[in-house]
């Protein structure tokens, strides 16, 4: 097999891609310059390429934007260099799933790459990387300050070295090429199209993942699997009172205003579970429009996060309990709005076990642990327990390497030498899972 | 008419009858010895006395004892010389209404003197004057610490001064002698029963009241009649929630605590109402019985008081929402308790005018006011009302006086001085309200 | 003296001036047009007239501009007519003081006009009467919805009959046009420099009053004078905490929505006070700005009312105090911020006589109570104060008319046949009060 | 060696003890009784004992009582069979550590028995294991419903033991019998006298743990340690404010009722720590004693547990951040109360492991859980955290056995069977205890 790991144009242009992605940004829902260049790649390389809703299904979407918000989206994409025949199939549903039919028999093994950026202004000072090296994104107001750029330029070159070696490739790899991470709920359509069912071996990755775990990781780090994917439940809630002249005919009014803070505090009230971490945030809360009046609406915005399925369903319960009550207690009419969802989920041990023996090739990552900490939540937990119900086994691995700043922050950058060793760790990955597949049939 | 007001044997009298109520203090619905004794004086007078249900209803009454303590009470009124006889026919309601039948054509014209005592235990010091002169309350725990022992005895002195000049009595003169003013609605009962029915001028009494008001009087002023009864409403709320222990199982929990404080703040938070004054107070909170469980009982006492109807209801009303939005939020069960109510009232201007003109023929009232505050509740109002209703007028006066502390102090006594005028003062607005019957029937 | 109530062309031209000051609409801080146009017209009448320190006092106002703002406001009064000399004269502080010195020995009276519009979109529906006769506001966003330009009108009207008959006049007569009622504190500036310190009597006047009321007024009412201007106290209040991931570091962060709450919930508990009506409430709450971080900033407003300046005081320190206290419990910094204070004021009976009596001459008003509610503030009290604690007399007087909308509506309108007749009620004032004047120094 | 685990003599003798002082229970800071049982026992044993100051030091002790019921407390243990030279000697300081030096040279090894009963009324019922046998507690209102008699009974009998095979022992051991483990702090003391300060291994046991683990055990089942003795603060907070009649004077009154509704609120929103489990309640609050008052005292009692010191601490000051800012709000004064405090602690791997391999050697126990949960506090950590400072190793554990209802509960009763299974492997503790030291000296 050729050796791409010791092949400085190939690392150019995986790199190139990452770059290419990154000053382009595109968020939740209009990846559609991404994914076409994406899907043109695929092409090119022999691979068969299911978009639109042969990848995913319609009204599993968070957050998707208005006709007129994506026609716009898809214009710009266009004339960003995005392929209009290819957008055109994607019938407004970005994303792409390559699928690579191996040589030889095997089971079938999944990766996940996330390609949105963020809505986020990017860094505009002179040390910033991007900006030195010409790629910050010139999308204002969007920005990959999470790495998906990465994610996506990884999957690119893995599919590269896959169809290198293909006759030797035992079973089947899927290359899902997933929009919408961040609040969209892109998962969950391509978990409904049944892209998961027949799958065996799922990983998906995440760059910079070990900083945030505390560990004292130089920059070639490895987490082989995260167990600790959170359950995630986003609401808006509205209160809709009646606004009076306070000083005037104070009693005529409903007020919105403490409706809303005896939401606030008692959401934060809500007691501890037993069976495991809950957070409980209200982010947002708005009230009120003047001075001088009983204000008549409110409008806070709640994040639960819990460790596991029980914890999420009694914080999603008790919330919906107390902000009824305090609707109900100041006379407001109450407007609930389910902004997104996303489960829990645990890597499995031997899915580690996998990862790390993988790792054992690539010289690059020095610093390795079997489990570590996500502390956050991604809607790849939809797919792992897709693929954990139907008897499968997955797992979600941390790529250490050192970065500018904290994810979500306008000056994210992370270190692109972390992109070779993990294709090739991907790539490892692949060839075990094959041999794992052999040693269990028999 | 044989002149009472300068036989220092009337005076004595009177005072006598007053330290000895005083003495046997009875508080709400245990008025059976001071009744009887009324009851039997009225009768040794030659007045026609209603008693039981023949001047009240039964079902109208708050805060009613439970048959055992009922009966332990009416036994100590026995030993305490009531007249077993007499409280027998009572049939279980203290009180008792005389008629007086004039000699001569006229209207009706009611009066209200009320009997019970307070929850109190009277004060013990040397300087107290009814310890001094040995007619503290026998009875611990009950005090006449509102004055209603000097308002029965006044009756008393009223009756016997009528009496003697019945064949000039110009129309019919009710005697009530109302039981359970403080807390007990006492009134409702009478109302009920319909004594209230036919009566033209009605007028209620109370010592002292002229100090609540702040007016710069000494000790011998009037109030002619007030205009501000308030509204009164009480409940008692309680929260069932459901213990937990609160570091093992905190989610399992219902909270009645955190509902009560939600319930007490937000009650706090009712807005004023601009069509008069609103008071709301929450007196008592209490939740929780151990530190270490999730509080399975919460409890609370609400005090509503309102300038008028409308507000009143608009207060209990929100109150009502309130909490139960408060129980709501927490999974609490909710238990109402209506202690008791009161309705506002405000004398007549023509009734005011007939105490005035009263008062001229009384030189001990040297500071006269047609009107003043009484700041308070009195269920005074609930006759009032009704008299009103049917066309008659009323007044509620205040008997200024000097007094040794404020009402429902432990130490409070009234300078006795103050009851042979106010007996003048009621007498004289008998014949008073006879002549205005007369120039209004022309 | 000419009879300007009986020509029409007197009417027109105060018709024409109010709709040249509602076209050009100018809120606080900014009527350079509308002031430079009345110093025209005053000098123009040969009144002398008081201009920018002369009249006022900087440091005194609310809500002023940055100089920017208010530089390219100038420009904008040039733009649209203001003169440009007059303006600079102003130095900063619109406004402007007429005084005609009679031609006979009388008292100081004086007159408040106030001049400032709203921030307010004017209503653009075919059925709005401004628009139909062409004089809606050409200042987006500015309208004169509380009548202003109509007072305006009316003090150049009455300014115009005084001079004619100034040989007879008694007394010295103040036209005060003051700036920046509507929470700007106009008034403020003009009593520091001394304008009302020899004003013996003060009137102020306010269109369509009468309707706040509830008074079953025709179109022709007059309420000689309020005696309920309420004090107001304005305050803004900034918590600022510290963010944090409320899933990652919650312990860290320092949460300012939760610190909010309490202070708006503990505002609104605030007790009542026996001395006098209090208004208290919070108009506006913000908080956070992203759904799943520990909220770091924390914003309310605050409107406080009260009868009189006890109750005022006591509202302002309680406020202060539970605002304090819920930083505290949240360790959260405090940024208070004064908007604006108007002081409470009652008419003078004596003044409200004077207005009365001069109502009989003008056989508009039809509907004539002595004294009504303005429900309301206005720093025409801060005047009144200082005339009345130098031994003047003062009255707040509503002139009834029809309106379209209430006061602050976009579609409000004042039926402006209530002009003229107020012009000869005031004219009518200036002669009684100089009688007055003569009566008591006799 | 003489065996002991099979003479039913030795069996019935440890079962007598225990149903001993299960009859007399005696609550904490008051265990003469027991301790002079004890101290007797030990005496007669031929082990040397420390009582009071010699065990102990004054100062340290929470919710100790005031002389008089100490004194009627001492006064009764007499009375049921304590022996009063004894007591004299504890100079109330009630408790007892035995020292048994061995024959041969070896490691300091202690083990802690507690020996307080609760505040709480055995169950009286029929089929009450204690009634049934005749040794229910005499002391009405005292009740052993944790255990602690089972645990001073196993001391006894280990005493018994391991005297009887002193030559053969190798160092010195220590039984500490500690008074008021039940939130009364008695370990502190003891740990300030330096009684822990030689000891190289320490063991605290406690009967029925496993039960509370949610383990599947049956009744032979056996923690080896656990690692999770929460850190536990407990804190009573007093608010003094000023009471006023609601209606008539509100605004004179400082609301001590809304001041502890706003801290109870604000203590369950004080956010979780990510450094580990923090569980917050406030279990009472009481505020206010008549309902038409401004409530002018206020009450909260407060439990604090978490998973170290670092979140304990943390929770320690936001709670007094809380209260004080609420406090503040209200204008009220504030009063705190420390009622107890116990620091957190785990069990020792290596300690663990010493225990697992004594339980081999005693066949009664067949469900051995190294680790397992205590879910909860005792002030045995104080010990341990002495030991491992010192750089001693500790455990405890968790004996399993059938108990008839939940700890505290007043029907509990425990399976005493469990006692000489454990008094087995404890004392084969002592014996693997020091050949590990053997082994670690070499």
């Amino acid at each position: 097999m050729y050796q791409f790991w010791n092949d400085s144009a190939f690392e150019v242009k995986i790199r190139d891609y990452r770059r290419d992605f990154h000053k382009y940004a595109e968020v939740k829902w209009t990846e559609f310059r991404t994914a076409s260049i994406v899907a043109q790649r695929l092409d090119n390389l022999g691979i068969r390429t299911l978009l639109g809703e042969e990848m995913s299904v319609k009204g599993f979407q968070f957050a998707y934007p208005d006709d007129e918000s994506r026609d716009a989206e898809i214009a710009r994409a266009i004339r960003q260099g995005g392929d209009p025949e290819t957008i055109e199939k994607m019938d407004g549903l970005p994303g792409a799933v390559g699928i690579i039919e191996g040589g030889k028999p095997g089971p079938v093994i999944a990766f996940r790459f996330d390609m949105d950026a963020l809505l986020t202004t990017e860094s505009d000072t002179l040390d910033h990387y991007p900006r030195k090296e010409g790629f910050r994104s010139v999308n204002e107001g969007y920005c990959h300050a999470c790495g998906h750029d990465g994610h996506t330029a990884m999957g690119l070159g893995l599919a590269e070295v896959l169809m290198a070696n293909r006759e030797n490739l035992c079973g089947t790899v899927k290359l899902i090429f997933q929009p919408s991470e961040e609040g969209g709920g892109g998962a969950r359509g391509i978990v409904a199209r049944g892209i998961l069912d027949d799958v065996k071996y799922f990983f998906a990755v995440h760059v910079g993942l070990t900083k945030l775990d505390g560990l004292p990781l130089g920059q070639h780090g490895l987490i082989c699997g995260v167990k600790d994917l959170l359950d995630s439940r986003r609401y808006d809630f509205r209160f809709r009172g009646k606004a009076a002249h306070s000083a005037g005919d104070p009693h005529v009014g409903k007020n919105a205003l403490l409706a809303s803070c005896h939401a606030s505090m008692a959401i934060h009230s809500i007691p501890p579970h037993s069976e495991g971490v809950m957070r409980l945030n209200v982010g947002v809360q708005q009230a009120g429009v003047v001075r001088n009046a009983v204000p008549a609406d409110g409008y806070i915005q709640v994040d639960m996060r819990a460790e596991n399925d029980v914890v999420g369903e009694y914080a999603e319960r008790r919330v919906q309990q107390v902000v009824a009550g305090a609707a109900a207690m100041y006379e407001n009419e109450l407007e609930t709005t389910l902004i997104g969802k996303t489960c829990a989920a645990a890597s499995d041990d031997e899915a580690i076990t996998l990862v790390r023996r993988a790792s054992e090739s690539v010289d690059w990552f020095t610093e390795i642990h079997d489990v570590g900490s996500a502390g956050g939540t991604d809607d790849a937990a939809e797919m792992i327990r897709r693929v954990q119900r139907n008897g499968g086994m997955a797992s979600y691995a941390g790529l250490g390497c050192d970065f500018a700043a904290g994810f979500h922050n306008e000056a994210f950058d992370f270190d692109e030498s972390v992109m070779i060793p993990s294709i090739r760790l991907l790539n490892r990955v692949v060839e075990l899972a094959g041999e794992h597949a052999r040693e269990n049939e028999q």
